[in-house]
């Protein structure tokens, strides 16, 4: 009854995409680390409207993690992902291993440039280079259409709209809204790893970012002590620690300025749990 | 008369890609600097005996030099180029502006691995990054089924075949034979530079190599010593300094070990001239 490809080979990945190509079908990717939630059922979804088939991606990809990072605790849950897929009706997964990506002698980086050096890439040195490098391989082997990348991980799509336009990929990049719960958590797979305390404080962090929001729409020259009082807020409220609350150009990821495009991102701890979210600004 | 199609954006290389995609050619690329001479000229047969249809593409890319290096002066001719290349009989010339290949906002490199630290990467350590991310984006410009690449630059070749493997890019790599003057001086652009003088001790590069590969075949545990008494000959002929002379793995570039697969790799200075050339061990 399933109609889900499960791929795990280059050869038989070209295999199906190339019958996809010669039937004239319009491809779209969705790229994620498993753990499906209904966040990427959206993005799902979004790929569905964008093309004519969908094949999604599941690849925990190790250079993305610093050794002290969670790689090895990272939620894996293939069976229940493939339900999930077979449900809602998605046409391929590609599901390779660690060999398949990387086989010995691999060694070729690719490196963003500014947009990948602040807030992220601030904190997590090793991550953009190794999202770059994979989404690379995986654009050049699925040869999609378009790809479906949530704006959760906004920075990543800027960092991945920079790497296709640098390098002339041949792909379109379409950005999904973030998914949420009903109390405003945007959905995250590593939202599993919170306590039911942590659970209950996490939704203060999309409501910090609305708060800087609005207080700013009414008071634009305060950004910076109203970013500051929601650092507070957020401490106050049960947050260990805030990597950063900024609020940046939207697409350059610059300290923003008057004029600019706006976004305003934030990394902030729950106990062992780093979670990010991150809206835009009038 | 001439069939020669030159385009200079990435919009006219596209659809003169796609005239040929339509037709079921075969597409054979040959990437150049201009300055084309005689072993250029050899790389598009080797194109035109690989594929249906040619294309070479000149362009002095900026970012594979250093500061002090010799981009100002890099010789250009590209009038004299596009006759020989009508000549030949090749079909295309793709010969971009800068801004075309790196408009404003272009922040994204390629980093090459192993195979690009030592020997010319030791020297110019600007160079094989430059070149590994222009190539890349020239094969996603114009997608061509094959691609030739000079065994002059032995080095440059094992880091773009590094390259096309780890990034997944869907283009064959085709080696072409060193094309020498009658004198065994490895043709090459900068050999214009050359005063009368330094020209008639240049051929002394592809005499010590093979002196080193016919007494390293008497006598093998002797490398090291014939290594460093070719040297002295070389300087002693006139070369006024020498950047390696190295025996290596031929695709890894690490130092050779007994059973590696072997190539012998020199650079050196005549005057303010540097010439590279290479052979292969049995």
């Amino acid at each position: 009854m399933s109609s889900l490809s499960i791929v795990r080979t280059r050869a038989d990945l070209r295999a199906l995409v190339s019958s996809w190509r010669r039937d004239g079908k319009k491809i779209a990717l969705v790229p994620t680390m498993g753990a499906l939630h209904a966040g990427h059922l959206a993005l799902i979804e979004q790929a569905k409207a964008s093309a004519d088939v969908v094949i999604a991606s599941i690849f925990v990809n190790p250079t993305q993690f610093a050794p002290h990072e969670d790689l090895a605790r990272y939620p894996r849950q293939e069976a229940a992902d493939i339900v999930q897929l077979e449900a809602i009706g998605c046409d391929g997964l590609y599901a390779p291993h660690v060999e398949e990506l990387y086989p010995d002698g691999f060694q070729t980086r690719i490196v963003p440039g500014a947009v990948a050096q602040r807030l992220e890439g601030a904190f997590r040195p090793h991550f953009f280079g190794g999202v770059a490098t994979v989404v690379a391989k995986l654009f050049l082997q699925v040869d999609p259409h378009v790809a479906i990348f949530g704006e959760k991980d906004w920075q990543q799509l800027q960092v991945i709209s920079a790497m296709v336009r640098d390098l002339d990929l041949c792909v379109e990049i379409v950005p999904a809204p973030t998914h949420r719960e009903p109390d405003g958590l945007a959905l995250s797979s590593r939202n599993a790893y919170l306590s039911e305390k942590e659970r209950a404080i996490a939704p203060s962090l999309k409501q910090a970012l609305d708060w800087v929001a609005d207080t700013i729409k009414q008071a634009p020259t305060t950004l910076n002590s109203v970013l500051e009082q929601a650092k507070a807020q957020l401490l106050a409220k049960g947050f260990h620690a805030i990597d950063y609350l900024e609020a940046c150009h939207s697409e350059t990821l610059e300290p923003w300025q008057v004029g600019d495009p706006a976004r305003i991102l934030v990394a902030a701890w729950l106990g062992k749990t780093r979670l990010i979210d991150n809206r835009g600004l009038d």
